[in-house]
């Protein structure tokens, strides 16, 4: 089903305010059997009274036993389908670092790796080069000149760095070069489709200068290049809402996917105080707010229980400052569930709070996966999060007579 | 959404075990209101326990209000979206007796009836032909020969027998020939697309010249084609899902639908206890087990509640032979309910247990329907059993970064 389709003649406009309040990676697992889970385990006073007001439910990221990354997992969240809309990863991680991409444009994953005198890949990983000594390699590869074509080259991280060709013509279809093996040869690129020739030819000629401006390191005297992708086309949040929406989050990967959503990049909070500060200034500026939290997800990610009931109750805590503005829509719930039992992203539905005046209440008395269970949402796919947003903010018109 | 397609790109290979455990037509209904159904009077403590320990919910086979057939049923639980992947009538009689189709073959339902003299069709199952009456005729028609081609035919119950034409440009797009009246003539075949004119003359040609066979026959002097049909074309196991498949049934329909799922078909047990002893001699070689229990639903169909209880506690009694070999995965469930009330399938949501390591805990404390209900599984289309399998197994990576 087309959601957006389906509810484009449907849009009214109005002056509601919907918040999105998203603590990465909520849904938990407990520690031993018949225990509970870290939301369940949180001190939550915030959220359980709004869930006793307000509706629950498990919201189902892509599908029933999908893990979703963190792309996919938003992109539910914000009503595109996860599956029909892809992210490629070259331009995923041009987007994590902050990276504007242009229609157009194509980004690439790029790695630093050792070769041997033969030319053979010793290390794929550039003996995990520490970002302080990679990132200044990064930057002096931005000396690769090709004809024709703008060429950006950002450090990420290690051994990580990111490659964005602009330019006519370019497409995002070329093979990994990375063969995933020592003692071979990085791969060629190569077009997967005919499309991409031309994006292949720059790939190949990028590594070849680069080779040459690194020949002298010890470590990083290579390139891979992974995940090469155009930019994503999404209908953004004003073709597809009629919202004007603002994006509050620290980290560079999730204000990048707001952006790809057509949201606007608010403020330059660094704590979720600081956060709810940038909320309140622009209140009056926008429609609908996306808030991201991170670190229940970090510290589900490192398999630390305690910590992530105590991040859990951090982002609880903040929820009297949402409220304080009278929103007419909130919503409380994550992109994924990170265990920390798994201390990683996994398939579990994602707990999911929605409060409003005319929701219609359920049996929960707390804001946790069991309650969440039995809630008047059920389970429901993400991506049908953003109608019943709208719905509640009475943004949504009949359909049909 | 292609859920195969989908999962294809994530699957990750280990050595874990999972066990798809189904209890034939397993959901029921109370005998009155307020009552329990057979699932819930029936002593079940081994899936008692399991329940407490794993996650419930109730599994649409196909979509809420169908009830399905053995085909789309067990498709479901394999995986395959029932409503894509048909199994045409022909084929799944030919399946059902162990008859191996072929990639091209085309295999057609066939009844014996009665034609007068005027070569109406006075009775269309020939007074109800018994089996030892109607099997000697059936192996009587093999003597139809036709050109090119290869004609199986093999007796299957009372009036019915199956034909399998094996050759080349057959297609399965044929109308049936039972008039569905007395009093008027066999119909001819036809074809309902043009790819299948060859096997419309094919049909029509054996016909013919089974008439000429049995004309002095006093019952079955004629016949009818139903559910003319193609092999249906499913990935197999290790294609979709990268797992070695093995089938432990007693029923040749449950082994033939295994079979076009790529399954092998196992041991040769004619007991649940014989089955539990092939899944124990085979337990190395194999990633996946597909375990059928038969009478679960033959009790329902004969609309024995009481039996149905019984055999459901057969059912319970078996699973500590499953748990003995420390599997990694089990779910149990049926492929449709059969309440012993409707003596028939049933569109009602199938009881599903899904018992593994890392699934989040609901509140059942038993295997029934009403603990289905409130399961942490939802309601859920049968076709994400699969995934969900996979995922607990350990054998999806993420899906997008």
């Amino acid at each position: 089903m087309d959601t957006h389709a389906l509810i484009k003649p449907l849009l009214v406009k109005n002056d509601s305010k919907i918040v999105l309040y998203v603590g990465d990676g909520l849904g938990g697992l407990p520690q031993e059997p018949g225990g509970k889970t870290e939301l369940e385990t949180a001190n939550t006073p915030n959220l359980d009274q709004l869930a006793r007001e307000g509706v629950l439910g498990g919201s189902i990221p892509v599908a029933p036993g999908i893990s979703p990354g963190s792309g996919p997992g938003h992109l539910g969240l914000f009503g595109y389908d996860p599956v029909k809309f892809l992210i490629g990863r070259g331009a995923l991680e041009a987007t994590g670092i902050g990276f504007e991409l242009r229609e157009g444009d194509v980004a690439v994953r790029a790695n630093f790796c050792t070769l041997d005198a033969q030319g053979n890949i010793s290390d794929r990983r550039a003996g995990r080069i520490p970002s302080e000594e990679s990132a200044p390699l990064a930057i002096k590869l931005r000396q690769v000149k090709i004809p024709g074509i703008e060429v950006f080259v950002e450090p990420v991280k290690e051994h990580r760095f990111v490659i964005v060709f602009r330019g006519p013509g370019l497409e995002g279809a070329v093979a990994d070069t990375d063969p995933q093996l020592t003692g071979v040869p990085p791969l060629a690129a190569k077009p997967t489709d005919p499309g991409s020739k031309k994006t292949a030819e720059i790939c190949n000629e990028f590594v070849k200068q680069a080779q040459q401006i690194l020949k002298d390191e010890k470590k990083a005297n290579g390139c891979t290049l992974r995940g090469v992708a155009g930019k994503p086309s999404l209908p953004s949040f004003d073709e597809a809402y009629g919202l004007r929406a603002a994006a509050i989050a620290v980290y560079p990967m999730y204000k990048g996917l707001a952006r790809l959503a057509g949201m606007d990049i608010v403020g330059d909070a660094k704590t979720l105080d600081e956060q709810m500060q940038v909320l309140k200034a622009n209140w009056d500026k926008y429609d609908f707010f996306f808030i991201h939290f991170k670190y229940t997800d970090s510290s589900g990610e490192d398999g630390n229980f305690d910590a992530k009931v105590k991040r859990t109750e951090e982002y609880d805590a903040a929820v009297p400052q949402i409220l304080a503005l009278k929103p007419d829509v909130v919503i409380a719930t994550g992109d994924h569930s990170t265990p920390s039992m798994l201390a990683s992203h996994s398939w579990h539905p994602v707990p999911t709070l929605l409060w409003a005046k005319h929701c219609r209440p359920d049996a929960a008395t707390a804001f946790g996966e069991r309650d969440c269970v039995t809630g008047g949402l059920g389970q429901f796919e993400a991506k049908h999060l953003m109608t019943l947003a709208l719905a509640n903010a009475g943004r949504l018109g009949k359909y049909g007579a």
